[in-house]
């Protein structure tokens, strides 16, 4: 097992994973912060799942993202409701294996603090990968309120403008009105993500935004229809995806 | 308002909330971090969820926390599947507010770092309440392998050596492991919490584990029954409760 490497199955650690920052004792610990119990539990989740699920539509490939969205909620309407643009599962992958084979960095942009900090820190630096959120800045919260917006929309031009839109994995998984911005600022400013993974939840242009999302075919997307979604789902998505890319790519697996 | 009050209804951040210890420009940031758009957002939220929800059997005291659970979630089951120990919302409330009126402090144990990046950091200082997790802390991880147990177990035992799970807010969103743990330490080593909010998700013991503590009587509890719950739901729960707290006592809203 390398940095990023668990056991080539699923096995990353999800919500349970340490807040970015946390302090780690090293680089090993990528692979050995999940204990032989926790990746037990883990495996006999997922068999429960994949006995209970019945039948579903999904890739070889999507079925992993959505089996451990089911896995971070219990809510097996996630089958049905989470939809995939064509060429998502392969866009995520084929970027993370970009960075990875450059030793390269590429940005990625939440909504909220939550997902950060179910995202396992060193294993994101394992695959370059940058995190950032800006809802909680004084100059977005400043903003916000002398436009008569929200703090998500601030935070996605914020991020706009610090130029880390473009080709990021965006996660969004609270607030509708960021990525219904983040909609806006690719039909007309030419934001290109390289994957949004857009799962806001709530009552209130929920919904919509999503179908937005889903409307788009210049940026691959992955949603939750409808009122649906949460931090721990967009977090679950990444770590499936991340899963993925070691299964596929075992040499992206070395420390950087 | 005051430091830690937003206008007497239900406008707390939720996961919307900045990371914990995320920079803010001063204590009034607490009650100006939600812009006005936001509060309309959430109002109109809670509007759509009360004229949609048909009949409940919850309290007067207890609605406001499952409505705010539906809220982060858009899941009505938890009408029904959220459950209270009968003296849930009075003890909770009774602790912050004997926190506040000796300017004290409380600790507020979370099982993973999901649930403090979904708390308003400012907000929890002004009642008085001392986040804590230790899922990631390396003698967590060290002592879970050595034991063949979790790091959600040694996570709860280190809370308990610390002696700051007597008289605290615990919040477990998350592990299973770490819920059953803590019902053993109430039952066997007397341990005392003012207030457990036992929400973990999954397929392995997570039922069980919320039975559990149902069961118990010397301390109370709010529960999500079944396999479903998550860090979302907690931190709304809790957020829940610091609103009902200013509502309830205004002179709590003070800066400490």
């Amino acid at each position: 097992m390398t940095c990023c490497q668990h056991n080539h199955q699923e096995t990353t650690i999800d919500s349970n994973s340490p807040p970015s920052g946390a302090p780690v004792a090293g680089a090993d610990l990528v692979s050995e912060q999940q204990t032989a119990a926790g990746r037990s539990i883990e495996h006999t989740s997922f068999d429960i799942i994949d006995a209970e699920i019945g039948s579903h539509a999904y890739s070889t490939e999507q079925w992993p993202i959505v089996r451990r969205m089911i896995h971070a909620s219990a809510d097996f309407e996630l089958n049905g409701l989470t939809e995939f643009h064509p060429s998502a599962v392969s866009a995520g992958l084929a970027a993370l294996a970009e960075t990875a084979e450059h030793r390269g960095s590429r940005p990625l942009i939440a909504d909220v603090g939550m997902i950060l900090a179910g995202l396992s820190s060193p294993r994101l630096h394992c695959f370059g990968l940058h995190p950032h959120q800006f809802i909680a800045d004084a100059d977005v919260i400043a903003e916000a309120q002398a436009q008569g917006s929200t703090r998500a929309v601030l935070a996605m031009r914020k991020a706009r403008s610090l130029g880390l839109l473009d080709d990021a994995l965006v996660g969004i998984g609270n607030a509708p009105t960021a990525l219904i911005e983040l909609v806006r600022l690719i039909e007309q400013e030419q934001v290109r993500p390289a994957l949004v993974i857009g799962m806001p939840v709530g009552f209130v242009a929920a919904a919509e935004s999503k179908a937005l999302l889903a409307d788009l075919d210049v940026v691959p997307w992955i949603i939750v229809r409808g009122r649906k979604g949460g931090s721990p789902l967009v977090v679950a998505a990444i770590h499936a995806l991340l899963a993925l890319a070691d299964a596929e790519r075992p040499q992206i697996g070395q420390p950087l």
